[in-house]
C-alpha cells in the first residue's frame, strides 16, 4: 500500500488552484491520480520518444481509477507544437466521443505540455488536464503557471491560452533518461530563478551544482521545489502576465534572438537563455545595477552546469536587434529588457539605449 | 456633436464586465469607440456580404481614435467558422505585426462573432475584441455571454473558449438589410427567452409580433434589450455553463438533430429551434409540465414570426435519436433535455424516457 500523497506545494489561484507533487518514484504510485473520477475518460498525450519509456507505468497507475484510457503519441519535436497537431488531438478526441467531463494528461517536456494544455483549453471550450512534465525545464518552468501555446510559422507561442492544469506530477526519476544537454538547458532556468528572486537559493546552487549535475535526488527535489515555489508566487501575483511575471523573461529577449537566428532546436532554449542572461548581466553592469564579480559568479555557475557562456560565433552582431525588436514584450516599438539588480533581484527597464545593449552583446562574443 | 453613449445594460462579470449599446444609428456615432485607445492597432474582421454594407461606416467612426485600421473579409458561410480560418486571421495579424495591445472588431452575424471571438481569445493568449453583431440572432444571443468557437468536421462548436468582449455595439438599423428568413430565425431565439424566463415578455411579444416583423425600431430596441438582459443574468450566474446556463438550450437538442440531418444551412438554426421548442413543449405536456393551450400560444407566435412549426417532412423519425445522443450536453450517455414549465420557466430533466421523446417528435411531423 502506498501512502497518500502530500503536495510539495499548491499554486493558489482561487478556484483554479492546484497541487504540485514532487517525489521520486511517482510513476509507480497510483495515488497520483486520486483526483481522477471513477471511470472518467482519459487521454494520455505524449511523444514517440517518451511513449516507450513511461506510458505503461502511467497507464498502470490509472487502471485502478478508470478503464477508459486512450493514448496518442505525437512525433517528437518543436515543429509539432502547432495548430495542425492540436487539430489532430481534437479529431482523435471527437472520434472517440470524448465529452466535456473527460480529461487529458500531458506526458512529456514543454512541447507536449504547451500543446496539450492548449488543446485542453479549447476542446469543447475547456476540459481538465494534468501535467506530467518529464524534462527539467518543464518541471521548473513550463508546467507551472498555465501558459499554454502552439507556434505559428510566423512566430513562436503566438497562439495560446492562459489555462491552469488540475495538478502537476513530477517524478524526479524520469530525469535519468533525459539527454545531458537537455538537463543542462533546464538548469539554466533554475539558475535564472536564483538571479531574479532569491540570492540564498543562488548561493545554495553554487554549493550544490555538482550534486545536481550528478542527479542527486535530494538536491534535485529541493531545487525543483524551490523553482516551483518562486514561479507559483509570481503567477499568483500576476496570472495573465500583465506585470512582474515579465521578470521571468530574464535573458530571454537575447536568447530568443539566438534561437531564431540559429534555427530553433540547434541551440536549445536553455542554452540560448544562458548566454542571454550573461548579456543581460553585462547590460546591468553598464547601467550600474550589477558588479563585475557578480557576473563572474553567474558565469562560473553556468559553466559548471555545462552551459554555453559565449554567443554562437556564426551569429553576426547585426543580427540581434532585428530579432529583439520583434519580441512579444516589445511595447510599441520600444525595447524593454529584464535587468538583474545584483543577484536575487531584477527589474524591467524601458527604452534602454541601444548602444548599451549592443556593447553587452559584444562582450559575450 | 453626438452625445456620449449610455449603455442599454452592462454584463456584470467582475473585471470582465462590459457594456452593451443598443440604438438606431450607432454606426454613425463615433462614441461607440470611446474605449479604443489613441492610435491603438485595430483589425475589423467581417465577411464579404457585410463588408460593402457597413465596413466604411465603421472605419469612419474609428478614424477619430486611430489611423491604425486594417480589415479582413472572410467568405460568407458557416463552413468558414473553422480552425483554418482562425489561422488565416492569425497570419494576417502576425504579418501586420499586431501585438498584445491591439484589438479586433467582429462585424457580422454569429459566424463572424464566434470566429473572431475565438481568434481574439487565442492570439498571443488573448487580446481585446469588440462585438458588432449585425443579425438579430447574434444581437440577442451569440454576441452576449462570451461563448466563442469554431467548428470541426466532426462537430459544431467543438473548439472554442469562454472569452468576453470589451463591448457589444448593436445598431438596430442594420437589420433592415438582413434577409427576412434570417430575421425570423432570430425571432425564434427571442421567443425562446420568453418561454424560459419571462411570461410578461412572452405576453408582450404576442402583442408586438406584427410590429417586430415590420422592424418597428421602438419594439425592436425593447425586445433586443430584454433578451440581452435575460441572457446577461444567466451568464452572470453561470459564466462557464456548468449550471442553469443550460436552460438557454431549450429546443436546441431537437433542433441540432434537424440541422445535422438536413445539412447545416438548409434549415437555419432558428428555424430548427422553432420546431425543436415545440417538441420540447410536447415533451413537457406529456410530463405534465405544460398545458395544451400554452403550447398552442407558442405555436401561434412562432407561426406569426414566419417560422416553421412542423419538422422537415424528409426527415424520418429514426434519425432523431442518434443525433440527439451525440449532443454536447449528453452526460455519460443519458439524455438530458430542457423542458419548459408552462410559459416563463424551464428546467433540465435527466434521463427522460425515450418513448416520450419519440412521441413528442411525432407530434410535430
Ligand atoms: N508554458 C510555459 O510557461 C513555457 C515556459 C518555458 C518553455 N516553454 C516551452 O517548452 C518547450 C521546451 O520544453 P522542453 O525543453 O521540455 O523541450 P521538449 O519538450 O522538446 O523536450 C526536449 C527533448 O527531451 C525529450 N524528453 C523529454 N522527457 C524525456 C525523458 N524523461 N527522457 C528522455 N527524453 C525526454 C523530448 O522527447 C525532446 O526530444 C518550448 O516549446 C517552449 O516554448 C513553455
Ligand atoms: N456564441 C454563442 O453563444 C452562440 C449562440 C447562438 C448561435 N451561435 C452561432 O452563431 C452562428 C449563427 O449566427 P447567425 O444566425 O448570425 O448567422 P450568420 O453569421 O451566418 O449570418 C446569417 C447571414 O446573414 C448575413 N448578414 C449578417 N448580417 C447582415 C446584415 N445586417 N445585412 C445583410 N446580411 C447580413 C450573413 O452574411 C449571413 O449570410 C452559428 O455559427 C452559431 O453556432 C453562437
Ligand atoms: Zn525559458
Ligand atoms: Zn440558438
Amino acid at each position: 500500500m502506498e501512502k497518500l500523497l502530500d503536495p510539495a506545494l499548491t499554486v493558489k489561484l482561487g478556484d483554479r488552484s492546484y497541487p504540485i507533487y514532487i517525489e521520486q518514484g511517482l510513476f509507480a504510485n497510483k495515488h497520483i491520480f486520486d483526483s481522477i473520477k471513477s471511470n472518467q475518460k482519459v487521454m494520455i498525450i505524449t511523444n514517440t520518444t517518451i511513449e516507450p519509456l513511461y506510458l505503461e507505468s502511467i497507464k498502470t497507475c490509472l487502471k485502478d481509477k478508470t478503464n477508459n484510457i486512450q493514448s496518442l503519441a505525437i512525433p517528437d519535436g518543436e515543429q509539432f507544437k502547432s495548430l495542425e497537431t492540436s487539430n489532430t488531438i481534437f479529431t482523435s478526441l471527437l472520434e472517440q466521443n470524448f465529452s466535456r467531463d473527460s480529461i487529458l494528461i500531458a506526458l512529456g517536456g514543454g512541447v507536449i505540455g504547451d500543446l496539450v494544455g492548449f488543446a485542453a483549453a479549447c476542446y469543447q471550450r475547456g476540459i481538465d488536464f494534468i501535467q506530467i512534465p518529464t524534462t527539467l525545464l518543464s518541471q521548473v518552468d513550463s508546467s507551472v503557471g498555465g501558459k499554454t501555446a502552439v507556434n505559428h510559422p510566423l512566430g513562436k507561442n503566438m497562439i495560446g491560452a492562459f489555462y491552469q492544469p488540475q495538478s502537476v506530477i513530477i517524478d524526479i526519476n524520469c530525469l535519468s533518461t533525459l539527454p545531458a544537454r537537455e538537463f543542462s538547458a533546464g538548469i539554466a532556468e533554475v539558475i535564472k530563478y536564483g538571479i531574479i528572486f532569491d540570492s540564498d537559493f543562488f548561493n545554495w546552487l553554487e554549493r550544490h551544482i555538482e550534486k545536481l549535475m550528478a542527479l542527486d535526488p535530494v538536491s534535485l527535489k529541493y531545487a525543483i521545489k524551490r523553482c516551483c515555489e518562486l514561479k507559483a508566487e509570481v503567477v499568483e501575483r500576476d496570472e495573465k502576465e500583465q506585470g512582474d511575471r515579465a521578470l521571468l523573461n530574464l535573458g530571454h529577449t537575447f536568447g530568443h534572438a539566438i534561437e531564431a537566428q540559429m534555427g530553433y532546436g540547434n541551440w536549445l532554449h536553455g542554452e540560448a537563455v544562458s548566454v542571454g542572461m550573461l548579456m543581460a548581466c553585462e547590460t546591468a553592469i553598464q547601467l550600474g545595477c550589477m558588479k563585475d564579480e557578480q557576473k563572474v559568479r553567474i558565469q562560473q555557475l553556468l559553466a559548471k552546469a555545462k552551459l554555453p557562456i559565449k554567443a554562437p560565433d556564426t551569429m553576426p552582431i547585426e543580427s540581434y536587434m532585428p530579432h529583439m525588436m520583434r519580441d512579444k514584450k516589445v511595447l510599441a516599438g520600444k525595447l524593454r529588457l529584464v535587468i538583474p539588480i545584483g543577484i536575487g533581484q531584477a527589474t524591467v527597464k524601458q527604452e534602454i539605449n541601444q548602444e548599451i545593449v549592443i556593447k553587452a552583446i559584444e562582450s559575450c562574443l
